[in-house]
């Protein structure tokens, strides 16, 4: 199976949710912190309670980067403990000239062996083209975020009339030759998403912003359900992994992702 | 010294070359490949070769990230081999939502220990924010970079009359609340860089671009001393680095910045 394939094999069965792995070791619960190995068991925990719900995980990369090789070891052993069949997306926002973007590349895919990345297209097509060469893989290329500085730039209008973040969109259109490219849409921009839906046409949609940042789960899957869309990920970070600081924490952790699968599912069959 | 003094104190001895560190296995001379610790002790040799003449030194992520924590580890040992007074400069393009972006800082800036990192600003001011918090150290952001694909988005014209770039260093400036900005600005923009200049007004500005991608040295210095401003750092990275792939690899790297250096001198003392 590519990256698409299984993506869109959890899509098909109404699983929608990305479980992001921003662990941070100060927010672990008490009990863990004291052990060894703190933050691989507490993610160890956390994929054996979701994996069976979620549609994929997204590591961010900078959790583990802040801990250097040691934090790096972390990312390699939890991106191992999670079964083939879940979509790994790399939550690193790479982008650079070409010779470095494939030392990226290699890192993300080869190295690291992830199913699917995050991209910053500031530096246009050739930062991205050697992420897009990996025919079997994902690419989420960021169009609009969720966070208030998606005003300073990508909500800025261009002399054609667009804005910079649907401009973007147009470029990943073109630049999807291989059939491998996605896009970042904050949920947080509920008007925005409404408005720019269609223009996605088949591109599968990263939704952060649900939870924490403000999003509303059920705008976007009313939105996705009527315009008869399927392939789509709303990432949820915190609201799931530190839904409880307890020793109870894995299974609060499925408790929520169980409610929010149902939230989705009693949408989806209105 | 903070990271600006540590350029101004280099910048003020007609010091400008900021050697690249991309170093790259496959590209290291053939006596060097077959050792223990290769890269490590390739880059120990530049840096041995060159410290006393360069202003800085550019360590490209990507280069090590490719090999997981043996290349980091690889990047910890050579940041740690560069003498003080010099300055490191993280390559890494980061940028990323608020609660991410204080994770990469602390990773570059802490664990890392560099001096100043390169960001995009694709994603706003708050992405950033973390990083401008660290006012001893310096944030070179993307402004116009040196790649073809800089015309895919930062050329392209807002329905304010500027460009994409123009937008960004404009709000830099409005950033530099720390005095602790500057911007890259590709060299291979010569024409771009010659009617902007003056808009830096104080900002740092890092050039990569020269040598391989085709931008003139002789251009930028020139353009600098017209405008009578002396804080900048030209990057050179494979016409330094990998100047000859022989045993003299090191030797030839010291003739290769010395020359550059000479190039500069005459024209400064012109």
């Amino acid at each position: 199976m590519n990256a698409l394939e299984k993506l869109l094999n959890q899509n098909n069965n109404d699983k929608f949710i990305c479980v992001g792995l921003d662990t941070d070791f100060d927010k672990l619960p008490l009990h863990i912190k004291s052990s060894a190995n703190s933050v691989l068991n507490f993610n160890k925990a956390i994929i054996d309670s979701t994996s069976e719900y979620c549609a994929a995980y997204k590591i961010n990369f900078a959790f583990y980067e802040k801990d250097g090789e040691a934090g790096l070891k972390v990312l390699s052993e939890t991106i191992n403990y999670i079964p083939s069949n879940i979509l790994i997306i790399a939550d690193a926002k790479r982008g650079d000239i070409g010779n470095t973007s494939r030392m990226y590349a290699k890192s993300v895919f080869e190295y690291y062996n992830c199913d699917a990345v995050t991209l910053n297209p500031l530096m246009g097509r050739d930062s991205l083209e050697p992420f897009l060469d990996y025919s079997d893989k994902l690419n989420f290329i960021l169009a609009l975020t969720s966070n208030k500085g998606a005003n300073d730039f990508q909500k800025l209008k261009l002399d054609n009339g667009r804005f910079l973040y649907q401009q973007i969109i147009e470029k990943v259109k073109e630049w999807n030759l291989n059939n491998n490219c996605g896009i970042v849409f904050g949920a947080t921009n509920s008007e925005e998403l409404n408005e720019n839906i269609n223009s996605f046409e088949t591109l599968p949609v990263l939704l952060p912003g649900i939870g924490a940042q403000g999003g509303s789960l059920e705008d976007v899957v009313i939105l996705f359900k009527t315009v008869n869309r399927k392939s789509f990920l709303i990432n949820v970070s915190r609201g799931i992994i530190y839904k409880s600081s307890g020793e109870d924490f894995a299974e609060k952790a499925r408790e929520e992702i169980l409610s929010l699968n149902n939230q989705i599912d009693n949408i989806l069959n209105l």
